[in-house]
């Protein structure tokens, strides 16, 4: 079986050398003796062995509870959001809206305050029946609880108290919370979300696998990919593609590039990169340090940040998801007349071309100073998904060590939160709130 | 009537002083005098006001062309998918895509090489009657041309050689290149995109304004609101926010802030901050220099970049974008049992939430070392559309020559296509086939 490979070739910095193979050693060991900081948030680990047979068909059955709904929300933000996005959308037609669907659709609610947004939302759901996860470990962040209690008042009333408990499975802490007690009182179905899995590393989690598995997708293939990625990433060694991405960003970072450009050819790989960037900012974002994550998606934006990665700041660099085999097959048709000139690529196939304006968009911008990782994707499956999201998720660990910091907190995200419940008058915030009306 | 206004106070950085001001006024002289680099692309300056009624009911009659059609794909790459999808994307409902809807239905396609992206859009078409708008003034571009000749064999195919010609609709050069060649040829309805009119700058052209009329909106009050902005910003006034912007981002930049993050707190804006990425990263990043440009969605990537953003490198700036007032008007219901501790905001609208969100982590992020300029958008409607998007244009024109860069060429963006069409062998590159083989 072909695997997720890294090349770095013509990509570091001179001065990748001994320092950082110590340092990248030493943070993998680490890592591994979980004996670093944040070292209670390391469950995430060993999540792709830790399911059972019996877990995993506990996870699959519940997938039963949402046949006849065309559409399930999914409510939650953050990590109770992202890991879930990116892999239902990888795994979809790109089209899928508009064509029929034998899993339930799942949508998203929680992961915003848009008036407009819950608005529009509920007037789809009007007078149906519909399915609910709600992911929340206390139930009581503001945007999922927002959300739900606008999405449980209109289930109940479309179809009933009763019918209503049956529509919603709740994730979230095993014994504490408004959420737990709320499942409890209801008699909602419920999956836990274990205390030492942070949210931005809870995609293998019941939090990302319910969700991938209402809308039709293999969870076992992708556990099993992540399972034989964690067993390649584990010791100190030039085969392990996670070290060899952690050794290779730090070195570019500690070499000037301040900004990774997490770059795809394939517009189905848009919210991997916005769950990476949430892996890879809320990680490393600290202590003023840290590489800003920014994307793109080729070839479509060649045509707008091109531009500014070919020649603006020398201080960027790239890592590009290239996927080497396509789900379809379509080849460029002939044309008599040929006015647009394409005759000389007829019969090929478009997947062709994109790689040739992968490969030659790497030569362009490795010739103008943007230095280049490469991360090689067999294809879009969930096997390959599985494997490429611990990978990153590995490579994240061990990079967060290797830059000094906690990889597994994240104590920046409070600050707006604190402001919000002061400038809302929030219970128990009162001080707060008279100091923040004072510096308004 | 409200209007757009800017905000940067608490963020100008010392030495925010005569030198920019002299500078600014400069550069908009420059730009209003015509008399600047690349002042051969300054037909955009004047787009608001140029249509007579008649031009306007041309494109609005031309969207009869697709009557009957549920769905109507945009060709057409960076700039001239960017504008359309930015607007359409803003004035749609969250769901569109699953309610019923009276204007044809607007994809795109030529805006990137996926094999599966183009075959499971011809999967979705499959037998179907659909409309085509295909926008390149070559014709030649790699992207769209590919993506035309597949929807062009595809539609002649589904309905005849003859209807098609009937349903396809060409927006290219006046007289020259493949396209118009073809569109002369078999009869197709066609607009012109100027030679004065760059990609970038093209949203208020026909290139632009005929896939919104097509999709349903108001294209007169689009550019009502673009024709009242561009009154606004020709002087050098404290009145004239474009100038103000322009000043604020380069004093900002030349202080040390690399990075500008427009933020929206409404998702319907996502895609306004790509034409934005693509409007200010091609007009800048040259010679190694110019901000970069990045965006998030909040509250959605406070849940992401949020902690990268409070706690990163202090290499940053944000503009927010607030909008006053929403479409849709929806509060918290009351609940009894409260487990989830929101009844403190119970019948408060959604939307007051949003604001708060958004002040506290403006003040959060002041506080933490990030500049916030904020700009006003009175609601989400066709008229302040238009006026957002020429504040942004006419901003860009004068930033980039306060940058000292000609903002108007994108030499860049022919790097990777040079390379391309040297490993695709094109005919005309033998010499680049031969020097790249070498290099591999």
């Amino acid at each position: 079986m072909s695997e997720i490979k890294i090349d770095t070739i013509n990509a570091l910095p001179e001065g990748f050398s001994s320092k950082i193979n110590a340092d990248g050693a030493e943070a993998l060991a680490t890592l591994q003796s979980q004996s670093g900081a944040g070292n209670d948030f390391l469950g995430w680990l060993n999540l792709p062995n830790e399911y059972s047979d019996a877990d995993l068909a506990e996870i699959e059955n519940a997938t039963r509870v949402f046949e006849g709904c065309e559409f399930v929300v999914c409510i939650g933000i953050g990590g109770s959001y992202l890991g879930a996005k990116a892999v239902v959308e990888a795994l979809s037609d790109s089209f899928a809206a508009f064509k029929p669907s034998k899993a339930p659709r799942i949508l998203f609610a929680g992961q915003n305050i848009s008036e407009d947004y819950l608005f529009e939302l509920q007037e789809l759901l009007a007078d149906s029946r519909f399915g609910i996860i709600v992911i929340s470990k206390s139930g009581t962040t503001t945007e999922p609880a927002i959300a739900f209690r606008l999405l449980k008042a209109q289930l109940e009333a479309n179809v009933g108290k009763k019918e209503a408990a049956n529509l919603i499975v709740a994730i979230t802490d095993a014994r504490r919370g408004a959420l737990r007690q709320l499942a409890t009182e209801e008699g909602y179905r419920t999956f836990v979300i274990a205390d030492n899995v942070g949210g931005r590393f809870s995609v293998l989690s019941p939090v990302g696998l319910l969700p991938i598995a209402v809308a039709g997708f293999d969870i076992r293939a992708l556990l099993k990919g992540a399972s034989v990625m964690a067993a390649k990433t584990s010791a100190d060694s030039d085969e392990n593609a996670a070290l060899t991405y952690a050794k290779a960003r730090n070195a570019l970072y500690r070499s000037g590039k301040k900004i990774e450009i997490l770059v795809n050819y394939n517009p189905k790989l848009h919210f991997l990169a916005e769950w990476w960037k949430q892996l890879y900012g809320e990680s490393e974002g600290k202590e003023h340090k840290g590489i800003f994550p920014a994307s793109v998606d080729n070839s479509t934006d060649l045509h707008s940040m091109g531009q500014w990665i070919q020649d603006g700041e020398r201080s960027i660099f790239e890592t590009v998801i290239t996927v080497e085999e396509q789900r379809h097959s379509l080849s460029i048709p002939s044309d008599e007349a040929n006015l647009d000139g394409l005759n000389y690529i007829a019969s090929r196939r478009i997947d062709e071309v994109n790689k040739m304006a992968e490969l030659g968009t790497r030569i362009a911008h490795i010739d103008g100073g943007v230095p280049n990782l490469k991360i090689s994707l067999p294809k879009i499956d969930e096997y390959n998904l599985g494997a490429l999201l611990y990978f990153f998720e590995k490579g994240c660990g061990i990079s967060g060590y290797m830059l000094g910091v906690n990889p597994f907190n994240q104590p920046g995200v409070e600050d707006y939160k604190r402001n919000m419940f002061a400038l809302l008058r929030k219970p128990g915030y009162e001080a707060e709130s008279e100091a923040i009306a004072k510096k308004l």
